[in-house]
């Protein structure tokens, strides 16, 4: 979908297009593609979204390992063990005797389905202070009341909701699909008009496959069949990367030039807000993101009627107009005399037919949704889909036809659905609705971005090629983190470029059709390995639509290359980089926390999966069985006095009461200062062994740090424990005016190996 | 100090200044007053910045408690202290036997003067990790190899350096002082400047009475004798804050004017770079900060013969001038003709007078840097400030009366200053290096701003009447908080107003003469109640200053009140409120931390000062004397656990190594994740006592923090140490991959009651 095709289907006409912009000699409205696939799913995993993805599961091998380590602990432990000593306090919070004490109240916390579960009702997300309570009602008013895990069912599309949501990018592109085929068939001459009918039946035949197709991919992966898992699973890791970042790319840029094409149209209509086009896309935006954090159903029944309003609008033009063609006996009437600029060859006719095709972008986000409808998801999700495709058939026979018989010409400054809503309907009240409808329609194209893009973060995520926050389900069961990172990096995006998109659309296309043509790609790959009764037949579906789609990457690749499609040919490389990378980090730390046998100690090589020399190595030092079971913990805790006072003496009463080895720690600037602080420990009664670190040069955090790890050098074996006092001021702006060192030596002693900091907090009133 | 006559001092003339904007009919010169009066110094203290002024001093009756807390631990140790067995690990570092094992180094760590001491070397401060160390490094490049404490002697200022550095801007003010008195006259006609020479006779008065009378000061506080100093010492708190107030303002409006006028003398040599004035400006700010913060000596060297080169070029145009007066025979040439635009009334002779002392801003500075000159401070402060103000009379009477002699009026687009030098010396070589060396000291004066603003936030923070951040000596023993703030704020300013400063030069006066009254009303007082010999002499200086600045206050608050000396009017108030808030805040901490007798916990009144009924209160929470002592301390450790891995099972061994109690923690999405958690536990063993916390709404730390609040009602006396594993990545951007609960967890912990937060780090490869 392009900018200024959105921008123009408004009909409002915000700046008179210059034909030779619309359509440049290089025909590089073939190449501005559209929304990118955005099919995924779950293999073979179940239809729904698990909040509780973001918690591991074990293998059955580390569940043995952790037996093992138990084991190791009972052994181990000689002294009777302080630590199996009834707790002092009711861990299930329910009162002992509930007459006894009316005050002893569970707060929040109900009894668990099971003994040793306790339950956390919505109580206890109100938060104590009063600053967080107005943020958490201001929270509550926009987004609604929180929503339980369980309700995620209730919290599902129907299928009438879901072609709304989900269809609102497709099927908003047939209103400058069919303009875009017939701008690049203008170029050489009304006569070349006529070949649009036959490259509409190939763009709908390609529709058809490519539909019948998501169909299969929707049974096939009924947890979410999109380009990345589809690809991923048939392909490889390579090409589910790429697919991805090139929808990331589509998605951003879905929303960034759909909101500028709303904000166009709000601008035109009113030219005194011209000045005001970055503050009102970042308010649309903003729109967008609260309506898609209260939840998917919530953000449905908001979003879902303008779609319904458009299909209603172009059944109108499309009904009216066929009635009029119908009669005057369905004679043509002839397109007006146009300039030839190109020889119609097969160049032309393929630049034509990849321009039309950009009709068919948006079509793949229902794949990607499956767990978002209602069970059977599957089957609902499949419905829907066919009846996406054939309104968007529909719709876009219907208006090719159209400008067919009414021998509609592209014009500068209207829309081909202008021209024909304005011959069929005349310049009323009808023509303005549709206009509206349209305008609507485009704007909430980015609505299903909204929809996806939190969707294949999600998925990454739980393939660990995302950051795991991702996998996050807010209070409203969306795709908390998703949503926001969407809107953060559009809106940036927008407020960059000041609204001003149009040199986005070069970039549209390739990551659209990457992507798309990956899909497809990997779905031949499957029917193959499948064999599946009918395989032919699916191959054939799939591979004629992988073979469309790659020729339209191509074609769009090729021709826009200096325009900017060189930047997605870039990013998307780095992005696939980037998710490499992330993995790779998930997966360093995956092999570094697994339990391991405990031979690994004696130097044995791991049974697990080798990460390299240099890791393996640093891993056998983490490996090293000692501090497993509590009784191979050797603990010394230190804590760091910088005077004495109330604070102090509680932390170094709270240490000297851990029953471990307890050493201070002063730093002075100078030696009369330290000769002062060791009276007052003299005076106090040496309770404690005392060292005074003379710092000279006055630093504090650097000479305790170092301190500290000497004597760790002294004896690797020993834990340290740093507990440092810290007074904390109730108010944030008092945190200015403490000295921020326990901060400091917190942050710097945070990559000493065992070193472990407690902060002893002393409350201020 | 104004800026347009910092400006129009450079003869380069940047802006051709209309008269009417200079001396406009409301005598605005006037007000547009000096930099403030900086003096100050120690109520008796040492004559030295001490770098452990940030670790306070107790009281004898702290430590008569600090005995008494001690007392009540030797009774209350019932079992045999485990921390007084012998210490895993040598706390001095020295190895035990120096032969046996060459490789257990002090690592940077010599013997300390006393046993139970160790002295950081120089070698601590460099940090562990490559990109630590090149910063250090930059850093060591920049600013020098760090200095001991005890360098802070050779690190003072010969009194020649001194001489440069504090009073660049007392002697830069004599380029426009005398101008700005003949503007005024001149709106009286040309018969009227012949008043110059009566008037600028008082300002000679009150430069020698404000000069023996700071004499004085730096004799009666040698530790420093600012105007904040003086006027708390005599007069109380409120004169004081009001004068430190007026004294911040007039330092960032210094440098910003002065690196304005710098920048617009460069500007106006090379036109091109006009654009880029602010990224000038912020340029030199930067140089003066980095000079600064190399410490005292060398920013001395650096920035002194600035001020010695326009010394000289003063003497060579009043000499040679005097010598062409003598010529031609003491013979006075008559003024040019000059439009009357006012009469000759009490109220112009005033406001000529006002104008004419902004020739004595600046003269303050030395008695402020008193321990910054080398011993005997004062009387090497003493003999500078002597030096200062006989050069200051001087240049100032040779400028007046060679502008008499040679008939001299002010002219629009040149300074007196130059007029003096083109009718002197011509045009030459000599012209422009009167040019040069007067807009060098002008740009300069902001010199002397980051001299003495670092150390009036010291003394402020000594007071606790600013953040004891300001304490800090950098490594350099510069104050280096002190003097990054004022870049920062200056920049800022400068930056906001694009470096056009003339909108800030009505801010100007009143903060200085402010300072100035007080400063001399507070020694009024002083010699009042001391009576020392020859105090009525004393009271009479004083008395005279004090009353001149007043009228110059006065006049300058009147008469450029509209044009922006309301903001500083608003702003002084607003400031002493925020010292005053932040001195209530060192109060109430001061008071919460400090020890307390044993029987207040039974509710006896506080023996200390009391600090209104809320706070006693929440004090006397805080004082129960429970927790210090060992024995007093109940202790229940819990360790929340996400996942069952090597970096819980760690947390989960150390937290039962310790001895107390354990309770585990996990917080679960659902009911499923649950159940699956719990057989993992059971796999491992069931060591330790768990419980489930089932978060239906998926959110973590506020359940699991409500949930430790309940655990602690029921047992208000136990002390909760939970134990949050936490994966630290090596490099900061990995950080991101993490979900950052650790930290949450850590700050939702922060202001629970007895709630003690250990991060169990896991560092990965």
């Amino acid at each position: 979908m392009t900018s200024d095709n959105r921008l123009r289907s408004f009909g409002l006409v915000v700046n008179p297009v210059d034909p030779a912009t619309v359509v440049p000699p290089s025909g590089d409205i073939t190449a501005s593609g559209g929304h990118g696939d955005a099919v995924r799913g779950m293999n073979a995993g179940s239809p729904a979204f698990d909040p509780a993805a973001i918690i591991p599961e074990l293998d059955p091998e580390q569940v043995r390992l952790l037996g093992e380590v138990g084991d190791h602990w009972t052994r181990t432990v000689r002294r009777p063990p302080v630590w199996q000593q009834a707790l002092p306090v009711r861990t299930d919070l329910v009162p002992v005797d509930v007459r006894a004490d009316a005050k002893l109240t569970n707060g929040g916390f109900a009894r668990g389905d099971e003994p040793g579960r306790v339950l956390a009702t919505a109580d206890v997300l109100q938060p104590e202070t009063a600053m967080a309570r107005r943020v958490y009602a201001t929270r509550r008013l926009l987004l609604g009341a929180p929503l339980r895990s369980a309700a995620v069912a209730q919290e599902r599309m129907r299928k009438l909701v879901g072609l709304a949501v989900l269809s609102s990018d497709a099927l908003s592109s047939v209103a400058y699909g069919p303009e875009a085929m017939i701008t690049v068939l203008a170029l050489a001459g009304a006569g070349a008009l006529g070949y649009a009918i036959p490259i509409s039946a190939g763009i709908v035949v390609l529709m058809l496959a490519v539909g019948l197709s998501y169909r299969q991919t929707v049974r096939a992966y009924p947890g979410g069949g999109g380009s990345y898992i589809v690809a991923s699973d048939n392909l490889g890791e390579l090409p589910g990367l790429l697919a991805a970042a090139g929808l990331m790319i589509d998605y951003v840029l879905t929303v960034s030039v759909s909101v500028a094409a709303g904000v166009a149209a709000v601008t035109s209509a009113v030219p005194s807000l011209r000045g005001a086009t970055v503050p009102l896309g970042l308010a649309v935006i903003a729109i967008l993101l609260v309506g898609n954090l209260r939840g998917v159903r919530k953000a449905g029944a908001a979003f879902a009627w303008p779609t319904y309003a458009f299909i209603a609008a172009i059944a109108l033009v499309v009904g009216v107009g066929m009635i009029g063609v119908a009669g005057r006996g369905f004679t043509t009437v002839r397109p007006p005399r146009l300039g030839v600029t190109e020889g119609l060859g097969l160049l032309l006719v393929l630049r034509a037919f990849a321009s039309g095709s950009t009709a068919m972008t948006g079509i793949e986000a229902i794949s990607n949704a499956i767990p978002a409808f209602k069970p059977v998801e599957w089957r609902n999700a499949r419905t829907t889909l066919s009846w996406m495709i054939g309104l968007l058939i529909t719709m876009f026979a219907g208006i090719v036809a159209l400008i067919h018989f009414d021998g509609i010409a592209p014009r500068a400054g209207e829309t081909v659905l202008s021209e024909l809503a304005h011959s069929t309907l005349g310049g009323g009240a009808l023509y303005a609705y549709v206009q509206a409808a349209t305008a609507l329609v485009l704007l909430l194209a980015a609505n299903t971005a909204f929809n996806d893009f939190p969707r294949l973060l999600y998925f990454m995520a739980r393939d660990r090629r995302a950051p795991i926050v991702f996998l996050r389900m807010g209070d409203r069961l969306a795709f908390y983190n998703g949503i926001v990172a969407l809107a953060v990096v559009s809106g940036f995006a927008f407020a960059v470029l000041g609204g001003n998109t149009e040199s986005l659309i070069p970039l549209y296309a390739v990551g659209v059709f990457l992507a798309f043509t990956l899909s497809q790609a990997g779905m031949v790959m499957h029917w193959w390995r499948r064999r599946d009764p009918h395989w032919r037949k699916s191959i054939a579906f799939n591979g004629v639509g992988c073979a469309l789609s790659a020729i339209v990457l191509a074609i769009s690749a090729v021709t826009k290359f200096t325009e900017g499609a060189w930047a997605v040919l870039v990013a998307v490389p780095l992005l696939v980089i980037l998710f490499k990378r992330i993995h790779g980090y998930y997966e360093m730390v995956h092999s570094a926390v697994a339990l391991r046998p405990f031979d690994l100690a004696a130097g044995e090589p791991s049974s697990q999966r080798r990460l390299g020399p240099r890791l393996d190595a640093a891993l056998k030092g983490i490996q090293a069985p000692v501090e497993e079971s509590p009784e191979e913990v050797h603990n010394l805790a230190v804590v760091p006095i910088v005077g004495l006072n109330l604070a102090s003496m509680r932390a170094l009463a709270y240490a000297a009461s851990l029953g471990q080895p307890v050493l201070a720690v002063h730093i002075s600037p100078n030696e009369s200062e330290a000769a002062r602080f060791e009276a007052y420990w003299h005076a106090w009664g040496d309770h404690l062994p005392l060292e005074v670190v003379v710092s000279p040069y006055r630093a504090i955090v650097g000479p305790l740090a170092r301190y500290l790890e000497e004597l760790h050098g002294q004896r690797p074996d020993v834990t340290l424990t740093v507990i440092v006092p810290e007074l904390v001021p109730r108010r944030t702006w008092q945190r200015l005016l403490q000295g921020g060192t326990a901060g400091r030596l917190r942050r710097s002693l945070r990559h000493q190996s065992r070193t472990i900091v407690t902060t002893a907090p002393f409350l201020l009133p």
